[in-house]
């Protein structure tokens, strides 16, 4: 099941996807919801980002030809990082260059959606608190990172986080999906999660012992080699298998 | 003004301290609010976080003794990270030591608490975005930081944002506060923010041009030397010149 959320004029609704149509749902992605009769087209309506999480957080350097590519080691763990909310962005979004970078990176990833409350939880039952899975573009402005050597500001510009269009909820494992991304049409990476140094229930469970993680709660799981610059102008997308794709436009800031 | 929240059984209230009492507050600290009659005193009541930010940003050696301390260079930029909401902690609570790290430090820091929304402002208007200042203890597992390289996960684990106990909304500058953090009593650091590299007009300003900022957003705005180890059984506190003493426990994990 596709789950989204989208406006039409101003109010904000929740959906879910079927037979190519919008169904609105009523109620909680979390708990139970509804499905109505209320239907809407895709391309009559705005999409809003899938979910508000409590907040984002991302793996560095979860492929090793990624790693490499960057000159970067293999990490022994994971390494986490956060984005803050402000930089949330929706399918269909613009991505704003920002005025003190001189280059900005798509990242194309998978990226989980946690359902329930979850501290401290085993890699076996790790999948239980998945509500479902989504594309993530883990934008970048690398030479900012490269000066740093740091994540935090080079990836938490406004409108760096675009995650959606759905949240697919159905999943048996996480360890063979196809991850790519296109610029202007072009492909630009082309991985696939069985690529990835720690899978999804590793970093769940790592994760969760650090933090309490909670409904909403979303989960960049890395990048697959392939990276590469975008410029305004651009249309980017990312790819999941089995969710579709989140396109953006890069813009510069004004 | 000193601004709190707290709860009494289970309702969770806002108050205003006026002569060392508690009034309860109507309404909310960023627009209009009203002082009522209902009076508390100070040790009936449980403390909680004196406002739910929608991110803490942080920022990194920003005392030149304390890059040094530990073996850092002096940063060019303010360098920034962030701790998720879910590692919020309140005055008189609990800190607690992860099982997998063996060294726990304090910081003593002067938080800004945000006023209103603020994108790309000005250092000289960025003190019109602040609501008011409280203390902040960036809680750090030093030796996972000294593995990494990086902050996040070392800073992140839940009850590792303790601030409060008030929002002190009187104020003129930043520029000449004490700074303190005390363990068990013994005073540990007693540093002054005239010593901050950056100040907090540059810090907003920088930050803003990164990520915009809400009302209630927190900026901790890094620790002066003297940093140290807390182990299970401390009592640790952290004063900041005109807002009072903000006092946790440390405790194992069990």
């Amino acid at each position: 099941m596709k789950l989204l959320r989208f406006k039409t004029g101003e109010v904000e609704k929740k959906g879910v996807l079927v037979d190519g149509k919008i169904r609105r749902v009523l109620g909680t992605f979390f708990d139970n919801f509804t499905v109505t009769d209320e239907i809407y087209e895709i391309d009559e309506v705005h999409f809003l980002p899938p979910v508000i999480p409590s907040k984002i957080v991302c793996i560095g350097r979860n492929y090793a030809d990624h790693a490499k590519e960057l000159g970067n080691e293999v990490p022994t763990e994971p390494l986490i990082f956060l984005k803050p909310n402000s930089a949330i962005n929706n399918h269909e979004g613009l991505i704003i260059y920002p005025e003190q970078s001189n280059r900005v990176d798509y990242e194309a990833e998978l990226a989980i959606v946690i359902k329930k409350r979850c501290k401290s939880v085993s890699e076996e039952d790790a999948l239980d608190y998945v509500l479902g899975y989504t594309c993530f573009n883990d934008i970048t402005a690398r030479d900012i990172q490269k000066k740093e050597g740091k994540f935090t500001r080079a990836k938490s510009f406004d409108t760096f986080a675009p995650f959606g269009p759905f949240i697919e909820t159905e999943f048996e494992s996480f360890d063979n999906l196809s991850v790519k991304s296109f610029v202007n049409g072009e492909i630009r990476q082309d991985g696939n999660t069985k690529d990835m140094i720690f899978k999804v229930p590793q970093l769940i469970s790592f994760i969760s012992k650090v933090m309490t993680l909670y409904p909403g709660d979303v989960i960049a799981t890395g990048t697959p080699e392939g990276v590469g610059e975008l410029k305004p102008g651009d249309v980017v997308e990312v790819e999941v298998e089995g969710v579709g794709r989140l396109r953006n436009y890069v813009t510069k800031e004004n």
